[in-house]
């Protein structure tokens, strides 16, 4: 007799991501899921990412938050389209939620999805959400420890942007040993060192995201 | 017939933290359970508040962290018993962790307990250690948004760290609007100001940690 054996929940994660990803390629959307600590800047990276693209690409976001709707609110200021998802005390986002982000986005408006995943560093590493691309934001304050402390989040991403490197003349960070130990952890990481505050290094940045997308872009609308 | 109705796994860590407060009141042990994000400073915090407690207060510390012993060994450096640890890939601490690792510590030989969290501002909210002081450690380049998007761990702590107060020339944060709103969030929330740094504020920080710690010191142990 043939034993049926059921699913986990990841599974399910996993089942509904694999639909996301189906439903973007099918709008030729590039989608990029954005995870970092509390406070390292995923949205000042979105905002910014938004300023040095949106001349050539149509982005749209997925801001995710435990609760408040802060972040959606500030990047609505930049006349695109963005869904907030409040987990209501979840740690991360899943794929179900993002399914229902893309129900109420106009998907055939948008080239680049940005997902702003919940401030963490362990559990969303977890969780596949239908994405292109993973990218870590570190942090320069956070220190230099870190990808010591949260492996599989360092490990997990296909970009790993160190922001706030204005901060460094006023906090202990070793770049080279940082990178280093980045490397050693995950090599086929690229590594980017950005100021939101300042600018630097995000059109680097912004134009290696860019070629990432791979592919001939939708056309943009412009607005009426 | 009577329906037994089994208790649920928050309801075993509830009862492991009971057992684990009454191991540390039997020993006379002020527990206190430190959270925040990653890289706000929590073994900075630990290490400060060593320094300006040890003379009169013996310490003990438990760190947590998903991998690697970093932190631990930074405190055993300051003469002070230490266990650290690794989750495995969980983002809190949970009480069955700390009963193993109470286990493992001189409990005769101590007066204060130090139990460092993993570096996450959502879970370690949710289970309790058996602690009798639950802490926050925020930090000023995390931003002042942190209250609105972490309400239940800004709601569930009854003192607030702010540290890295050195970098608020460098960055936006509005002291004044986080400190009114971790109040209406949490009005009996104690606040304090320190760099751990430059050492500001730390000294009043540990005059009131050793004020709550509220019975009897042992005598201390003199190191032969």
């Amino acid at each position: 007799m043939e034993i049926k054996i059921l699913k986990n929940i990841l599974g399910a994660n996993d089942r509904i991501a694999a639909k996301n990803r189906e439903l973007l390629d099918a709008h030729k959307i590039f989608a990029v899921n954005i995870m970092a600590s509390p406070g390292a800047g995923k949205t000042s990276v979105v905002l910014q990412t938004i300023r040095a693209l949106q001349d050539g690409v149509r982005i749209g976001v997925i801001e995710g938050d435990i609760s408040s709707s802060i972040d959606a609110e500030l990047v609505a200021k930049q006349d695109v389209p963005v869904v907030q998802i409040n987990t209501g005390g979840e740690c991360h986002l899943e794929a179900v939620q993002v399914q229902d982000a893309l129900n109420n986005l106009p998907l055939a408006e948008i080239d680049l999805l940005l997902i702003e995943n919940v401030g963490n560093l362990v559990c969303p590493a977890e969780f596949t959400l239908g994405e292109h691309l993973k990218v870590l934001i570190a942090s320069v304050p956070e220190g230099d420890d870190k990808p010591f402390k949260y492996p599989l989040m360092f490990n997990t991403v296909d970009a790993l942007v160190l922001n706030k490197i204005d901060l460094l003349p006023y906090v202990k960070f070793n770049v080279d040993g940082f990178t280093k130990t980045v490397k050693n952890i995950n090599a086929k990481a690229e590594i980017f060192k950005v100021s939101c505050t300042t600018g630097e290094g995000i059109t680097t940045w912004a134009k290696w995201l860019n070629s990432r997308m791979g592919k001939p872009l939708k056309k943009r609308i412009t607005s009426t």
